[in-house]
């Protein structure tokens, strides 16, 4: 991990900055592909979905697409614009869903579309934007684009589920953790790399390698995610720091503090992410920091780091392997720029 | 309209009873399809889905998907079997949606899945099973299914969300009814019975047609429905009569009232449909009758049903001619049952 890389953190807080100024004319691309698709929806709901459509969101699954099906001095594949299009619609469509349920107010400084439309509204927005994915998905001569993004579909809301259900549960393991995220958000990482490098023409060893690649860096991602719940600074990443342990989501953080406190305290804790008592957010804090939780954890983020980078080490001279590892890099250095801000 | 033929409605109301003897080996084929299933789903989520495909459902598009494929001598057929479950996994999805939404406990006798598992879960498990039926549709050769019961999929919700943000308004016109019956009702009978005689390998222009009467079926099934809600019988249908009215969705039969209704009375009804009043449901229920509005109502079904006998006239001689025009009779009878117990 580099700490000379983590001083240089940019304004905005986006794990994979590095390699996105050579996705710009594919992400460009990506966002009229998206605009363009407006006009397929039925006109009574173009409004809602152009509103979806048009966030400041984070285009990571896209950008997976377009650096796993990368090869040197080509312009934007429109088959790759298509796919990151189908990923980033199933993920926008989970956002939709997922604000309903949060009852969440405000997502990127703006109404969620739970809160603009109201929730029946969303979920059958949501439920469109679902449909309209796999329509896009069809829209490959062969069956097995809409496959692939359905079966990962299906995995994701089941990875919802069951982290719903377990909401305020603390008979969490980690092995239950890791299942939550390789469901939820590995998933549909894994997916975006596995097809970008296939519509991209690589052999199949490549492909098994970059969907490897996806499912570890997303795990990862997620990690990151939540240690940044504990350890990011509100001003940076525009949302309210301990939302996980006041809505009782037992993230990897907690888990490890909890494995950690002397029984008296863990059983506090237990109650605060129960619900029956309220949440000490500066007291945990402080206990994860005395008790070496965020190296522990940043200890599993690299981890999984680690393990995506051992399944592309094969290929070095295939031309989305140093992109790839590029973002690697960028998330290392996110997480050491958590760590020095503790 | 035959009056005799109303005279033995069967016990428990099924529109289509008639033609629903011979479809029993391929609704139990049905079943059997759509329990092996569960096992393509995340172990965590099978008893939930299980929940949700265990109804005691009236199977009506998987009967459409069956008979619109109809070849004589034929035991049922896989790809049918297995179009059937596609449609009907939508179909399901959208009903696990639908009573997130409508806040139902009961349906079919049992808790819905909102009420069991809670709505967030019931979202995701609405999702899941869409996602799992997309899936389901990407297992035939060709990309055409999917593509076909996505864009459906999209339809039905592009209808609901119409009607969701229509409730409670009384600036709805025939017209705006019209639309949306056809968007979230007549869609998927379309679609049924369209790649139901596509599979079976009909002709491009009988297959068409097949489309054609799916949706003018769906639409009179739809408006059917809709007058059910006022002058169906509670103990018969095992729901509530005039919910409709009391939760302000305004359908063809107070669409024809308030246009038949004295300026006074048309505003207190407006008032009631808005929520301003309470529901007057006696009272309506017999202006209803005074004005005439079953007939009105039962004209609408009359004109859908015989656009649908129009679409099928020229292919006399194809087997699934016959079975479909049952559904027509069956239907007829059911509307005529209605107008016996006014």
């Amino acid at each position: 991990m580099s700490s000379s890389a983590a001083v240089n953190v940019p304004a905005k807080p986006h794990a994979f900055a590095g390699v996105f100024g050579m996705l710009a004319p594919h992400l460009a691309d990506l966002d009229r592909f998206l605009h363009a698709q407006l006009g397929a929806f039925e006109p009574e709901i173009r409004t809602m979905v152009d509103y979806c459509i048009d966030t400041s969101g984070k285009r990571l699954r896209p950008a997976l697409v377009f650096l796993s099906g990368w090869r040197e001095g080509k312009e934007p594949r429109a088959d790759l614009v298509r796919l990151a299009a189908v990923v980033e619609l199933v993920h926008l469509a989970t956002l939709v869903h997922d604000d309903i349920m949060d009852e969440a107010d405000v997502r990127r400084s703006r109404r969620t579309a739970a809160r603009e439309y109201g929730p029946t509204a969303a979920v059958l927005l949501g439920d469109a934007l679902f449909a309209h994915a796999l329509h896009l998905a069809t829209q490959f001569p062969t069956t097995e684009i809409c496959a692939a993004v359905s079966e990962s579909t299906r995995r994701v809301c089941a990875g919802e589920i069951v982290q719903t259900l377990r909401r305020g549960s603390t008979n969490i393991t980690r092995a239950d953790y890791q299942r939550i995220v390789d469901l939820k958000t590995a998933e549909l990482f894994r997916v975006s790399c596995f097809l970008g490098a296939k519509l991209a023409g690589f052999a199949g060893d490549y492909v098994e390698a970059a969907a490897r690649f996806g499912r570890h860096l997303g795990i990862a991602y997620q990690i990151y995610d939540d240690l940044v719940d504990f350890f990011g600074e509100e001003t940076r990443i525009g949302k309210t720091l301990g939302t996980d342990l006041a809505s009782g989501k037992l993230t990897l953080p907690l888990i490890a503090l909890l494995e950690r406190l002397p029984e008296a305290e863990a059983a506090a804790l237990v109650a605060e992410i129960s619900g029956q008592r309220p949440p000490q957010l500066a007291l945990r804090l402080q206990q994860m920091n005395e008790l070496g939780v965020f190296g522990v954890v940043a200890g599993a983020v690299e981890t999984e780091i680690a393990a995506a980078k051992a399944a592309l080490r094969p290929w070095p001279e295939l031309s989305p392997t140093p992109l790839l590892l590029g973002l690697c890099e960028g998330l290392e250095a996110q997480v050491a720029g958590l760590g020095h801000r503790r």
